[in-house]
């Protein structure tokens, strides 16, 4: 094997995930497997990199609790960054200062874990020393909650905020059963996804034996007609005296809008003449409301959803190290210009194995929730997707408490 | 001891908790130890009872997971109501109807878990069989998130919805941290609380040697000065590139108003004509991004703070049910027209015993958050409040896991 015989660098760009702190703790356990002598961190990603705002991994996880702590730290433990490199054609200094900073602290390899944004920065550095005879690494890891990175059968990240989501539509869906005895009241409950609708479609896990789920799940697949979603939920009003619906807040009307874009209305400004900061749940309250004369209430989930690493889910938790570490091993075996994608190998029980796929196939690219997984009336999900996703947000991993809180890793100041 | 030889009865009420099934269990448990025949349970509270709706809690807690499964499930298993006795006078055939309904099933006391209203309820009723020779005894169980019942040292339900906060809290701000390196960003966390500030207050918790916290937690028992806190927002702003702030719902203007009332603007109605549905931290995000330029996020916690029980305190569901378990005592001895209190006896470690009070002094009363414990700016808790606050979060109760989601117990349909 082709080891790695000097330092290495780790960062993290995006949106933060409650498990992609785990990708950090698997490549750190592998370099340090296989003898690198240096794990260096980017602080904020490559925008933190181009200023040689490194860390020493070292220095936090070789003492205390460690890498055991770093694992149930939600949010990215280095910072992240949403910076996009530059196209290289008239931008070579910002190229070659990153190769200069690698040079100087001894970089042979470069992981990157992030969402299509950040692989585009994998694709582009590897190219670039591919055309210029650099012979470091890079390796993508994924890492998104929206689930919508290409090739890989998931994300680390997604199953986790699926758990949150299923668990939280759980517990309070009960809280609105148990009024009962009032007027139809609706609960619109808003899930991230601007344009795949992956973590929406999660809703659907809520349903049980112990739990009537929501009503519908409507995701941005499908477009979005407001009179047919207000006649639905009409109709379930007559019948029973809770509906609960479960909205991705990237849902489009047929002109292609986004529902969020309508606010209270279709030029609706607040008082101050800007864009009104409310999503698509709200939004539809209104419409209900003002429809039906149901009682409603809109829940928007926001970051919450991606950031509950009290929740997280353990076979997550471990796909996210594993990942982390597969990553390491490619680099070690010689491969650059990959990321690690995960290949569902078998069913029953759930095993998952980590491959390598060529980062051109992967950057900038999108997955969106295959159409044959929703239902014909565009409210529901099929069992095939149930199969697909339930094994996802199994286990559990404690979080650490202090004093009745999770505790967490920081970085020093 | 006075037993109690027939059967009892115990209710729910008003907005439910994460551990207001504890009390249930509670009540359960003392009854059983106690030799009591049977224990119905009323569905939706006093509404339902006048129905006869009631169902025998031995089906449920004799088999299965029983209690432990109860404890563990959020919101109300009876389902709760938010009815509220009328006047005796003019309305004889309702209470003469309860009475009725007491009779036929032989029950003998008669319990309700429920805040400030349904402890009214408690009053009524006692009042009334103490006026009519009636020997049914009538007991109250403390029980709401808003922390806001007399007498108490604190009111289960509380410690759990403290825990919560405090921990989102801790997430969203690891979340909005990890960003970094763009202009500043404001995020508001809206919390639940009218009248009483102390669920917001519980955001105080969230600081620590892992976390910075807020920057500022807003309570309803100080008026709330729009100008001042935008200053405060630039200026923290000024410092460091996210700022955080803890708002609660019912943060009030100069004038009397909610700040939720301004909406987009004093006479904020959407395009159908309707007062707009969004809270205080919508409101204000608007207002910071048009007058400092920032970023801003709202996010409004809503029903799950008071719904999430796989993050319940362990302190809270303990002590939820011995309230139910000293609330059966009471009947026992004698005792009605009373409601269970919490003293803390010790502060290191921590002690809290059950006792009654007259409801009388309770019902319909309210307690807010003391003015010396809010720091003089106004934007922050004191010491004090931080060592009332912290027993109550400790300790978890893992829930019970079923395909990677929390399991309920739910009535039979």
């Amino acid at each position: 094997m082709n080891k790695i015989k000097g330092n290495i660098v780790v960062g993290q760009s995006g949106g933060p995930t409650a498990v992609i702190n785990a990708s950090v703790a698997g490549v750190y356990r592998a370099a340090k497997d296989m003898g690198v002598k240096k794990v260096y961190g980017m602080v904020h990603g490559i925008q933190g990199f181009l200023e040689k705002n490194l860390i020493a991994l070292e220095d936090y996880l070789e003492t205390g609790m460690g890498i055991e702590l770093l694992k149930r730290t939600p949010s990215s433990f280095l910072g992240t960054c949403r910076y996009k490199l530059p196209a290289v054609e008239g931008n070579e200094a910002v190229y070659e200062q990153i190769f200069a900073v690698m040079e100087e602290f001894e970089i042979e390899a470069f992981f990157y874990i992030g969402g299509n944004d950040s692989m585009d920065t994998v694709k582009m550095l590897s190219d670039y020393a591919a055309a210029h005879g650099k012979l470091q690494r890079f390796v993508g890891i994924p890492k998104t909650v929206d689930n919508d990175l290409p090739v890989t059968d998931h994300c680390p990240g997604y199953g986790s905020a699926a758990k949150y989501i299923a668990t939280s539509l759980k517990e309070v869906i009960r809280d609105v059963q148990s009024t009962g005895l009032t007027k139809p009241t609706v609960l619109l409950v808003e899930i991230m996804g601007r344009h795949a609708g992956w973590l929406a479609a999660a809703a659907a896990l809520a349903k049980g034996q112990d739990c009537d789920g929501a009503d519908a799940v409507y995701l941005p697949e499908r477009v979005f007609d407001i009179d047919k979603f207000v006649e639905f939920v009409k109709s379930v009003g007559e019948k029973k005296n809770t509906v609960v619906i479960a909205l991705s807040e990237g849902i489009r009307l047929p002109d292609g809008r986004f529902v969020c874009e309508l606010g209270g209305g279709a030029d609706s400004v607040d008082v101050f003449g800007h864009k009104q900061l409310s999503g698509c749940a709200l939004t539809l309250a209104g419409i209900v409301a003002e429809r039906t004369g149901y009682k409603t209430r809109a829940i928007e989930l926001s970051t919450l959803q991606r950031a509950a690493s009290h929740l997280a889910s353990l076979t997550d938790i471990e796909e996210a190290m594993e990942a982390g570490y597969a990553g390491v091993m490619a680099a070690a075996g010689g491969e650059t210009g990959v990321m690690v994608v995960m290949k569902r190998i078998q069913e029953q029980p759930y095993l998952c194995t980590m491959k390598t796929f060529d980062i051109h196939h992967i950057a900038n690219g999108e997955k969106t929730v295959p159409l044959e997984w929703i239902t014909e009336d565009g409210r529901g999900l099929t069992e095939e997707f149930l199969q697909y996703v339930r094994p996802l947000i199994k286990g559990e991993l404690l979080p650490v408490y202090v004093d009745g809180l999770p505790a967490h890793l920081v970085r020093k100041k």
